[in-house]
């Protein structure tokens, strides 16, 4: 009998079974279209310990008891309709997780369906892509801690390892694992708008080439800055159009896609009513790219200021560096801050030591930073905001200069640092004891009697104001 | 027998009857409370051609065939409720008019049901608050042009007047009419943001007091901001609290509170595409505003910059001035460009030169300006974007240094000008004609390959990164 099922055998799932199979676990496969899985035992299952399986009940039926069955098809639609082709099949105790990149909203909508019958239910983020499925991915899985429980060694074994810890941990009930996914997205989104600005900023106020940029990233990634996207960024610069001879950077173009997870991501602060300013702001700078016919006619109307770069360059690419690692410092905290609140609002009870720790392998947004994170949330659980951490205290405060010299040079020269400049603004609300909301609260209650408070006494007010 | 009923007294509701009344139409009225319609006609509504109803049904019989049905109820489900109630009475070609603040997506659901019952459906935006329903709101209706027809009489006379021309003016079919008046709502968000922001600056870095502050908001009302907003910031600092003595303003706690149009707005430009960055901001910033106690403990840590303000005062009072306006149309560019595209999304054909017209009197975002706005699209309904009207492209030309000025001054004195900053980063993108959105594919193609276009041919291509 096998340990586990995996139900569709797209790249990502075709690389998970492969990674349980060479960690020890044996798995039965199926997918919807037969050919794909005679295709994965001809090609890299052949000669494995993964069973074969062409209908759902001879999946079922291969696997030990109490079953366990992932599933890594397309989100939405036909995850449901996969659970229900399932459940005449399975019986209470039984186990269905979904690996696949669900909004949260409707994972918490399956755990509820199937707890109350009897079955358990994981809702899981995998990230790290193809080959994070394979070699090691991070991964967040919500649900029952009892069916986290029936599944922690295999998704332990799989994981990737990141200072000699498992990128894998029990997020909290329901939705909570595939919420921490999309945060994680967005968090993502964020990340690679500040790089893209920084980039923008190198290469249009500085005029440095390719060659120069890769240096510049390469040299970023020996620092503070250490991760992932910093890492492919440098090699981006150094991958040459095998055609034309340029570099290849050069001849993409510039209109962002999106797949809507970080999206999801702004909407969902904007409902709990979490401040998500650099977020937004990245997945905005997606939205305004692909206006490229547009912009590009714009282009010839809206002229610029004519003022050009004076100062230092040298000092100039230090200042963006250190504005970079300000800004997804704030960034940062505000992911960990709308994940705090909404551990309140759905009753996560998310520990986001344990949170950061998984982050630091396997996932798109792996840095040396995390490990920083890490420590900040496991020395104090109740961090309000990582901006408050003594270590990190130290790192904005010494760099916010420099973040303020980017933004207002940004601003004119005639860059758009739309994530810089949301970073810094959050920086400067956040740390503002009086804003000018004062002013808001009086006009709402000038033209709709809302009512305000005042900083004197408690109790609501109305006033008659006159001109 | 009445030409119109009208179902929940409020005081909207109220006030609205008391408008049509006054304007020569009688009216049924129906309150779920008898006492409220009671108290009502023994007080503002008594001796006038406006019949009590105290059940729907009473309603019904009371009205003229086909009968006009006027909902001003809760936004929600009572709505739904109100409707399934009315529906065993009415009979196919009579009409009900949701003039509440519904969501748009309720609208279009209830036009689609009430359509397959033979029922007409108007769900129409009424803004201007109280005063505005009694003297003359801003009406912006959707639903079948012939079910329009039916009572464009009545709200075409109810309606404020601005240029000659009544506030009103038939938006689209379905929900065509909640949608511009949620975003009119968000608009709203923006105005009060960007002001509150001038105010900040003008507070904190020139340290001008609530009168010398009504005296700029004053003069500033005489050119070319003049509009409501600045009209009642200009009376807020005028009014002094009686038991202090001191400026009311200064004792506002600030807090911005939302009903959550605003968030509305943002979320759906997010689902459709649609850049957002001033109005995004500004909600954003009513949501840090909120997190006044850990704001507080915040502004004892985290210190910012230390320089002062070294630049001629009445020199900067002219640049947040001429930066309020850049903002300002900045933020109506991509309000009308969010109605243009949702116009394509849902098939509403909204005209923007209709909508600007009765945006100009009768609602909180009232402004001189929205006659160049009204001129702008009347001139060319196909313009793509309020900025590249040869108007707006002057008056944003010639004022981008103040906005690149004052967001540079905020950056670098520590003040938060996110509503500000987004503008000028919008501005700055839309203006671009090359963005570094090609580093954000390369980015993708490398982690998932996600395929990316290039500039000098056609095709989707996907490439082999190496280090």
């Amino acid at each position: 009998m096998a340990e586990i099922g995996l139900i569709g055998l797209a790249v990502m799932g075709q690389n998970l079974v492969l990674n349980m199979e060479r960690n020890g676990f044996s798995v039965a496969v199926y997918n919807r279209t037969a050919a794909r899985t005679e295709q994965f035992m001809a090609g890299s299952a052949s000669g494995k310990q993964i069973t074969p399986c062409y209908t759902l009940k001879e999946l079922v039926a291969a696997l030990a008891r109490p079953r366990k069955v992932m599933l890594m098809v397309q989100a939405g639609a036909p995850v449901d309709e996969t659970i229900a082709q399932l459940m005449p099949l399975l019986e209470p105790g039984d186990l269905i997780i979904d690996g696949g990149n669900s909004f949260f909203m409707d994972t918490e909508r399956r755990a509820v369906e199937l707890q109350a019958d009897g079955i358990n239910y994981i809702g899981t983020g995998v990230s790290g892509g193809e080959e994070g499925a394979l070699w090691g991915p991070a991964i967040m899985p919500g649900g029952q801690p009892e069916a986290y429980a029936m599944v922690e060694p295999i998704l332990t074994a799989i994981a990737a390892v990141a200072e000699g810890e498992p990128c894998v941990a029990y997020m909290g009930p329901r939705g909570a694992g595939h919420y921490v996914k999309m945060v994680h997205n967005g968090i993502e989104y964020g990340d690679m708008q500040l790089i893209a600005e920084s980039y923008d900023l190198l290469h249009r106020v500085l005029r440095l080439d390719a060659p120069a940029l890769h240096a510049i990233y390469n040299e970023w990634n020996e620092g503070e800055l250490q991760s992932y996207l910093i890492e492919i960024t440098r090699d981006i610069f150094a991958n040459v159009d095998d055609e034309t001879g340029q570099p290849l950077v050069d001849l993409i173009l510039d209109e962002a896609q999106q797949k809507g997870t970080g999206k999801w991501t702004s909407q969902q602060a904007f409902d709990i009513g979490a401040p998500l300013h650099t977020i937004n702001a990245a997945v905005s700078s997606r939205i305004i790219s692909a206006y490229k016919a547009e912009r590009v006619k714009a282009s010839e109307i809206l002229k610029g200021p004519e003022g050009a770069f004076g100062g230092d360059a040298e000092a100039f690419v230090h200042d963006v560096r250190d504005a970079l690692y300000a800004a997804k410092i704030c960034s940062y905290a505000q992911g960990m801050a709308l994940l705090r609140a909404a551990s309140q609002e759905y009753g996560y009870n998310l520990q986001l030591g344990e949170v950061a720790k998984l982050w630091r392998g396997g996932c798109i947004i792996r840095a040396r930073f995390l490990n920083d994170i890490t420590r900040a949330f496991r020395e104090n659980p109740d961090l309000p905001n990582l901006l408050l951490d003594p270590f990190f205290t130290e790192a904005i405060l010494s760099r916010q200069m420099a973040l303020r010299r980017v933004v207002a040079t940004g601003a004119n020269l005639g860059i758009p640092v739309y994530a810089f400049a949301a970073s810094l603004a959050y920086y400067d609300a956040y740390r503002t004891d009086r804003l000018p909301a004062n002013l808001t609260q009086a006009q709402r209650d000038y033209f709709g009697a809302h009512t305000f408070r005042r900083v004197d006494k408690p109790g609501s007010f109305h006033h008659e104001w006159h001109a």
